[in-house]
């Protein structure tokens, strides 16, 4: 997606050559006229794989699960939690994902109320690295006996092998911007 | 605001006579086309406050204030953080708020860069209970130097006094569905 290429080499920064920090539109500022280009182009990809649920996980998937449900006809979002609210009394799926910027484990959760066996869902993240809270959704729509017609990310970064990985256990895997390399403070796409 | 009292009455549960569960539409599921409803009521009662940013916080705070900053002609939405990621390496605005739903205390953080002495600043919150969060989010855009132009919560509990606590240092508050007193399980709005 070029307009999304275009933004995060105008006002990304490279933090070594595997973090790329993006505060300036999607993960601390939002520039909310680029999630909906965003939400539309998720449209495009997915709307023949038919979800008819979108899961995310908190907090800055949600902005763009959002935009995406928008341009899908308002299709309902479910944004996995990572901590437990004291009014999350219900039973939950469970699974684990260690957070590739932040370096801590955290266990993903979503309400048995909101994810059922007849779900068909695209999961969208903000980033895909290595994959590790992408399968983690993924498990979760398992348990539920769902399943999972795609994911995207809006900036997938190939060489830390999340793509692959999802792949390789049959999902279709569709990212927005896809960094091929990250070298001395360049970013070179696919 | 009718249709979302409605949807509090439908599918909200109280838990005790203080904490309001609405995870159907707003804290874990997501009802898109509702929360578009919200932001154009948003943009109903603050565009003559002529706001040129939108502030929030992670994580159910995001999609409110991203339907309403499309409602608002798409200002930028800024959320502040609870936690600090490894990318956050810059100075940061930082107040303190206690979780009224969690119990817990965090510290909410703003990075420089995105709050300065020129803002006309919108906060939005998913619920306004004590005032916690709201009175932590005025205190950061009061650190940069810039003007809030009002605060809204989608929920505001009239009962436990964060709207008067507001009101008292000068804030423009208007929430959009006040409940003025939960009960053995029945909510009666304002």
């Amino acid at each position: 997606m070029k307009l999304l290429e275009e933004k995060i080499l105008n006002t990304g920064k490279c933090i070594g050559d595997d973090i790329l920090k993006v505060d300036m539109f999607l993960n601390h500022q939002l520039d909310v006229k680029l999630l909906d280009d965003i939400g539309e182009e998720i449209n495009r990809i997915f709307a023949e794989d038919k979800p008819n649920k979108i899961l995310t996980v908190e907090a800055s998937g949600i902005a763009i699960a959002v935009a995406a449900s928008r341009a899908m006809g308002y299709l309902p979002v479910v944004f996995a939690k990572k901590t437990k609210p004291s009014t999350m009394i219900d039973d939950s799926y469970c699974a684990e994902a260690i957070s590739f910027t932040k370096g801590t484990s955290s266990i993903l959760r979503v309400s048995k109320d909101f994810l059922n066996k007849d779900d068909r869902v695209l999961i969208i993240d903000d980033f895909l690295a290595k994959g590790e809270a992408g399968m983690a959704l993924c498990d979760l729509v398992k348990q539920a006996g769902g399943t999972v017609v795609g994911f995207t990310a809006a900036i997938e970064k190939e060489h830390q092998g999340g793509a692959e990985r999802m792949r390789n256990i049959g999902i279709k895997v569709q990212s927005l911007a896809v960094i091929a390399e990250m070298r001395d403070g360049k970013i070179t796409f696919k």
